[in-house]
């Protein structure tokens, strides 16, 4: 038995590494090449394995060894490696020893056939079917943030699963500004004379809209040797390694939009993957610093790169090129318009960069207002198309086009939809620092050679993992902590040229 | 806490079910997908799991479980499933017990290194450069034996991990009879006309054998719900579960033979693992009985089956419409001699069914004299060539066509090379039964129709799972423990026809 304490700790947290990589290619077999048969043997080593890694992680020998990890690490700069690594543990193993096993498990169950039931319910649009497993799962998230007790509010536990030391106030501060000016944003636009984007919904051969996509996440920095690309019915991003990060794509053939932007938006995923301090190998440091960290990494290349002018200048002749029957017609100005119909819609996945955040706004509140106990489960139906039409003048004809659309609540993961409209937010800041940094970004980008951008996200953002969080990480690289400012002035200046 | 120690005992060879399982996952996807630079933490992951599989194995908690599950099975008939888990379980917790735990990180890591300096000395037929890392495996293998002191003889351990209860003289026995036959059979076909196989090697579109090779498969009766198949360097079969058993192939463009058979041998593994009974689910009776019984199921489907005439009378004609450029000329009768050439080679896998055994012969006689320090791993490339002159009459020009050809040793896989030639010893055996027990099945294989072959197998060896030692299985099927003859007359009889 080695006699430093940090270097037991390494072993015993290199475990849990291992462990949480196994899981990662369990999951991402399950939806990529896994047969049928095999889900319930899946669904049993699954949980196996998670009920491992939890009793690693809540163990006597690592709890005992974390304790004169501290002692040891006292005094050592607070973001060197060591520090952060001791830090980090604590937090996550202070989070697991306040729940207890049996909540675990119950929650595991209610999860598993939440998500089946759920699967059902979409298929015939019958929430009231779905309504008591909802119920139950409710009732868990509200249990757990009872564990996490006192806390200022019941979802600040919920959040913080996802977005280590946010709380719901800072959340709710930022998102009423974004509303109030999102809202009247789309109001203006919506008076002005709507863009085509016909032209984006043809036939598109699905081998060649594959090679476009992985030809794209080449040049952003894709190194194939760590990773691959899979077809998947949801595009996803898994990290089985340090050098094994994997994405996945669906390719729809009458939509040229989905795959492209999607395959954008997971290659922006893995590259911060990709790209973490080699000395964070096999810790818990090794992974994205919260879901909103993660998703302004995504949302920084689909929509700040992917969705440009600049983009399509390199891109476009090569587009046309392969669909010439689709595209050669259609010029720059007019597909780069397409790209960024605004449209007030009712499925989030399928929003534009205007209205997306809104259909969060909507998630969050009525999470909020469940975990408060001010509204229940029966309402969410109801309410839910009250304030699509509130939020964005729009009604869902019925429940898979409205509370039905999200596999989220089936999953437990309620405190999650934060985190996306933070990941926009977060992109915007990072991106004027970044045009700061590198005045020539645009003719760089306008050139197909994203390197300079990919330099600057390794050394601000991707190296340093989990050692910061998110305020933390955001203050760091921009000087100030999350601002919603940036993003409604990029999304003003964006979409007020694109529809003057 | 279940208070039945055998529900207990179920439940804790779940979890190592699981862990198992999960194994062969990352195992599988090592081979098939995973991206090259994911092979340091692949390396990581696995020997993590295997590790906690084995500490479950060996854990006091088992162990007493196990005892009490002993007296309360006591009694029960020896082929009930409760007894023969119990049984099982005893045996793999005894073999774990007695190999320490430092003997297990020094194999795991002198094999690691003894795969990859294998597989630069065969890229360069260097001998010497591999030669001090299969000295020290040789040196574990010793140790391994020494484990197991006092055995009959000193390879009895060795045989044991791949063949449980059989021993070194029995599998001696068998191998004198059959070398003494099979090396007078072939001196008698090298006498006569050779028959042409040239026609084999043509260009074949790798798609159009991949579909081939899968429809056969599906006719045999694997289940696409239950599994899959994969390309992959070496065609290989994996278990990730009662439904979710996987087969890889490797198609050559230049050469018909080698993707088609491999891929009817990989689906005769596969079906024994669909076959298992459903009340062996997530135990250690669901697995095959041994290496030996795995590879008679192979070897029966590839050979007894897919080099039969009957069996060409139903696909000749479907596989010239697929390749009539190819085989339009070549009737039926040709083609029949033609994949049933017999020839003696170099190559272990590329040997045909004549020829196969002595290869076998060859290196367990060599096994034997290392373990017994009458020779050492410096004459090993000499003693292969001597040999293999006075087996089959040719003489390697270099170790890649000698001693370096096949992996097993640099992975410390000593003491499996006899399952390879007891596998077809006993698939013959097998099918004389089964002639006597379905006397048209030559009719149904002419017609296509593998129902009553794979329902035959089915009942009399797949249900029963690893339940019984290979002698036990043998002898409660045939009526006879492993017998040489019935192998010996199916040679006889077939190549004498073929040669007349």
């Amino acid at each position: 038995m080695n006699e430093n304490p940090l270097d037991r700790l390494k072993a015993l947290l290199g475990e849990v590494y291992d462990l949480n990589a196994t899981l990662s290619l369990l999951g991402w077999d399950q939806l990529t090449y896994m047969p049928g048969g095999g889900a319930e043997e899946r669904g049993s080593a699954m949980a196996t394995i998670s009920r491992i890694m939890h009793l690693k992680l809540t163990s006597d020998e690592l709890l005992k060894c974390l304790e004169e990890c501290e002692k040891q690490t006292t005094g050592l700069p607070d973001d060197s490696d060591d520090y952060c690594l001791v830090k980090v543990t604590r937090r996550e193993v202070t989070r697991r020893t306040r729940i207890p096993s049996k909540w675990v498990t119950e929650f595991a169950e209610a999860t598993a056939i939440g998500q089946d039931k759920w699967e059902r319910a979409k298929s015939t649009s019958d929430f009231p079917c779905f309504q008591p497993y909802l119920e139950k799962i409710i009732e868990l998230r509200r249990e757990y943030a009872s564990f996490f007790q006192p806390y200022d509010h019941i979802y600040d536990p919920l959040l913080d699963e996802f977005e280590p030391g946010l709380k719901t106030r800072d959340v709710q501060k930022i998102f009423e500004v974004l509303r109030e000016d999102q809202v009247s944003l789309i109001r203006e636009l919506s008076e002005k004379p709507q863009v085509d984007s016909s032209f984006l919904y043809q036939y598109f051969p699905e081998n060649a809209q594959w090679e476009f996509g992985s030809g794209v996440v080449s040049s952003m920095g894709f190194d194939w040797n760590r990773g691959r690309e899979d077809s998947s019915a949801h595009p996803f991003t898994t990290t089985i390694g340090m050098d094994d990060v994997r994405i996945t794509t669906r390719v729809l053939p009458e939509n040229l939009s989905s795959a492209l932007f999607s395959t954008i938006h997971e290659g922006g995923h893995a590259l911060y993957e990709l790209g973490f301090s080699r000395k964070l190998k096999r810790t818990p440091l090794a992974t994205g610093a919260s879901m909103a960290v993660h998703e302004s990494q995504s949302r920084l290349w689909e929509n700040l790169v992917g969705r440009s002018r600049s983009f399509w200048v390199h891109y476009y002749p090569k587009l046309q090129l392969l669909f010439p029957a689709q595209l050669a017609n259609v010029p720059l100005d007019i597909f780069y318009k397409g790209i960024n119909r605004v449209e007030p819609s009712l499925i989030r996945t399928e929003s534009d960069e205007a209205t997306y955040n809104l259909h969060i706004m909507l998630r969050l509140e009525l999470e909020i207002a469940l975990m408060e106990r001010k509204i229940e489960v029966r309402d969410l139906p109801g309410l839910w198309k009250e304030r699509m039409n509130e939020f964005l003048g729009v009604i869902p004809k019925d429940d898979v086009h409205g509370v039905l659309q999200d596999i989220h609540w089936a999953g437990g993961m309620v405190g999650y939809f934060p985190t996306y409209a933070l990941g926009n937010v977060i992109s915007a800041q990072l991106w004027e620092c970044i045009q700061k940094n590198i005045p020539d970004l645009d003719d760089h980008i306008s050139q197909g050679r994203f390197e300079p951008l990919l330099d600057w996200l390794r050394v601000n953002i991707h190296t340093h993992g989990a050692k910061f969080e998110t305020q933390e990480l955001v203050k760091r690289v921009t000087g100030t902590p999350i601002d919603p400012q940036p993003y409604l002035r990029y999304l003003r200046t964006k979409f007020t040229e694109i529809y003057s």
